[in-house]
């Protein structure tokens, strides 16, 4: 059975045990993060030692504050956990965020004893326990930040850019700097974030679990997962299968494949990771995508958000280049990654040919020059190779440097991107400005900055369709 | 022998054919963006039609210029570059660099025979050529930049970061996209270029003739090469030797590693790009590290840049980490790219205790815990890390998204750097700031946002230290 969470991430209360006034450590700086944001539900203070912190009322105790809590953020000594927990489920709190770390991960056996009798009071209660040794969390729709992330700490931006109504991505991460790591390379691409849930020891509450909750609720198309084991291969099971029947893709960082990072995990959270072949044979079977690098994560994610229903139905690539020397690598890059790269097809060609200079080529890829683009635009050469039979997706070569050009050809890339049922990807040789980023994500264009990760997103693509069409009825 | 190529890159006068006052046009932009610079040599723009161009006085031809010119740069139709450069033989002028492309590269057998010409000439006056096909040159110390390319365009800084003064880095690249992205790129890294030279088809002067001429002249101490394919074996092996007694790496993008690469490559610059197989082994012999994407090579550039005179001595890579689950996924990309992670001995492991929480662990990967960052820095960690004598080098995985800690202890850090024989690099989990950066460059720590690629680039400072041990006496 699938858990109901909202207790937990859509909260219309909090109490937040541990609250101090002083913002060099974590206990004032969740408070702080979390007032810096609109959450349209009450935040209650708890301490022992103020009435009031950072211009909110304080209580001495969960059990004083005037309203049934919803939810219980703690952050106080290890030491101290399990009888605050009581206490949270006396008080009849309904979920506790347990940031405090020195649990199972610490050394020595008091934490591994902290942490099973957390379990046990869990399970008295019915509380929903996450962490402990956890990083909070962010819920963009609700503006809530129980967290003390610097990544979504004193924000100059919208936690959601303005302009993104879907394909938003989950972030659930055993560990607090690569969860909001995620969320911080993310937001820079305007990748819209759904959640970012970081989840420590998962004593109790597991990623999958939590991945189920989310897929029944609905506002997640792209899951972004950091493991260090997975505690229950059933409720794996279950959520991976139900994503992939919903075509929302997952995209996992496992950790372990080495001696050195099982034994990371294991003193980082308490994971056994396990035996890694058996991890990706698990992932290849149910169409979860495996990545290697927190570059390659956000660019998956970025992709798979404005392109997922729109996957290539096979491995044919178009390459459109502004840069001849940039079209020769991007199609060794792809060849690598297991697409290839055909001649098009001769009336595609001709279209082409009436744009292009006789020292640049329509072959395949398209080496249009410089001059193409600046008479053309990319969007005409894109459109021309879109069209052709012979591709099943397009990589466009662009210097997303300036924006002006972008900006003037806006409207059109956009237009085109909607007429295509290929994906069409872009990238850039030169560093994208942020306009130009924004520019082309609001168009329809995922635009990558390294060119092997780009390959490789584009055969992933390939890939999830086909096990998709392989899987489903 | 080596070529001198003085006149070609460091010119005291320059003709250039073709210019325009038309800023939309390459001809009119490269004008503007060497007028943009403040190069002390002389600039002669020569027009047929105009007297002046951008408030300069304009010749009607290369031997109207009252003084013998050095380099002639032609952006003129390629049916018009053969009789002009016999009009810059004519005139005594030495180096030619042609903008102009509708040669090799181009459809048809015209192209072809106009480059013959070209050759014909270039041999016949002594003119030392580059091109055609070429996108110019940035000579970044003489403050010359003959090129229309946008990179160099409009600067808001300097050509190079003002605070370097050595560890050098020259690009010479068949693609002008390609030469110039990497400029793009390093730049925002901190990353010190002594020149970006495009050669185009090359039909006469190729890349390792320059690469030569740089070693003698001394002032680069790093080589990024693009090739679409070497033309001469010889001056390739003469140079690659000499390039590794010097200590000076040479890193490459061999484009034609498919046979959509090879095709690219030929209509690019007429290139025939050969069997990769065969490259690859010639370039393991002279200890040339290949490298299959934009951001690898510029990252790999800047690693050499700052650390090429205390390379590893061997594979095992101390790590150290603000994330638990940073060091674990970093263990795994190291272990993967062919280094390992020791367990720490136990007197480096006792004096990493005392900074770090019993939830935190001093094995290796050293997980400080964020709590012993904010009380110890950065600094001190990777000074008891890098001390031991199980490790051969260092990563340190930080978050350089805010400078505030990194400024703190810069002094710290550069003293570390400065009195360790062996490297540290930096692995940011978030996007890095633009200070941060510089700091940490500035202070001798090479910054990855990349993780496979940061691991990657360790193992290649292994392995040329340790090719270069096995072939020098």
């Amino acid at each position: 059975m699938t858990a109901n969470l909202d207790a937990l991430l859509s909260p219309n209360s909090i109490a937040l045990v541990g609250a101090s006034p002083d913002l060099h450590i974590f206990r004032g700086r969740t408070l702080k993060v979390m007032l810096g944001h609109p959450y349209a539900g009450r935040i209650y203070p708890v301490s022992r030692s103020h009435d009031e912190i950072q211009g909110k009322k304080a209580y001495p105790s969960v059990a004083a504050i005037p309203e049934p809590v919803d939810l219980a953020i703690l952050i106080i000594p290890a030491e101290h956990v399990p009888d605050e927990l009581e206490r949270c489920g006396v008080a009849g709190v309904k979920a506790a965020m347990i940031l405090a770390s020195g649990f199972a991960e610490a050394r020595g056996p008091t934490g591994k004893e902290l942490q099973a009798r957390i379990v046990a009071i869990a399970e008295r209660y019915g509380l929903i326990v996450c962490g402990p040794n956890a990083e909070g969390y962010a819920n963009t729709a609700a503006a809530l930040c129980p967290t003390f992330s610097p990544a979504v700490d004193n924000m100059i931006v919208p936690l959601v850019p303005p302009w993104r109504t879907r394909g938003h991505v989950a972030v659930v991460a055993q560990s607090g700097g690569m969860g909001f790591g995620f969320y911080d390379r993310g937001r820079a691409k305007e990748v819209p974030f759904s959640y970012v849930i970081t989840t420590g020891n998962e004593a109790c509450l597991e990623t999958f679990e939590i991945v189920d909750h989310l897929l029944d609720e609905g506002k997640t198309d792209v899951f972004l997962l950091f493991l260090e084991s997975i505690k229950d291969a059933r409720s794996f099971e279950r959520a991976a299968a139900k994503a992939l029947a919903a075509g929302k893709p997952i995209i996992v960082a496992k950790i372990g494949r080495s001696d050195a990072g099982r034994r990371a995990s294991l003193s980082h959270t308490a994971a056994v990771a396990g035996d890694h072949a058996a991890y990706q044979a698990m992932f290849r079977r149910h169409g979860i995508i495996e990545a290697t690098d927190i570059d390659e994560m956000v660019d998956l994610a970025a992709a798979f958000s404005l392109c997922r229903e729109r996957l290539p139905a096979g491995n044919r690539v178009g390459i459109g280049t502004v840069s001849g020397g940039g079209g020769g690598w991007l199609a060794d890059a792809c060849v690598a990654a297991g697409l290839t790269i055909p001649i098009l097809d001769a009336p595609t060609r001709a279209r082409l040919d009436e744009h292009i200079p006789v020292y640049g080529s329509s072959q395949n890829p398209v080496d249009a020059t410089a001059q193409a683009i600046v008479a053309s635009g990319y969007g005409e050469l894109a459109r021309l190779i879109v069209a052709s039979d012979e591709v099943d997706a397009v990589i466009m070569i662009v210097s997303a440097r300036s924006a002006a050009s972008f900006e003037k050809e806006a409207d059109k890339l956009a237009t085109i991107a909607k007429a295509s049922p290929k994906p069409i990807l872009m990238w850039s040789y030169t560093l994208p400005s942020a306009d130009t980023t924004r520019i082309l994500s609001q168009a329809g264009y995922p635009l990558f900055t390294n060119m092997a990760i780009c390959a490789r997103t584009l055969a992933a693509m390939v890939h999830y369709r086909a096990i998709r069409e392989r899987h489903l009825p």
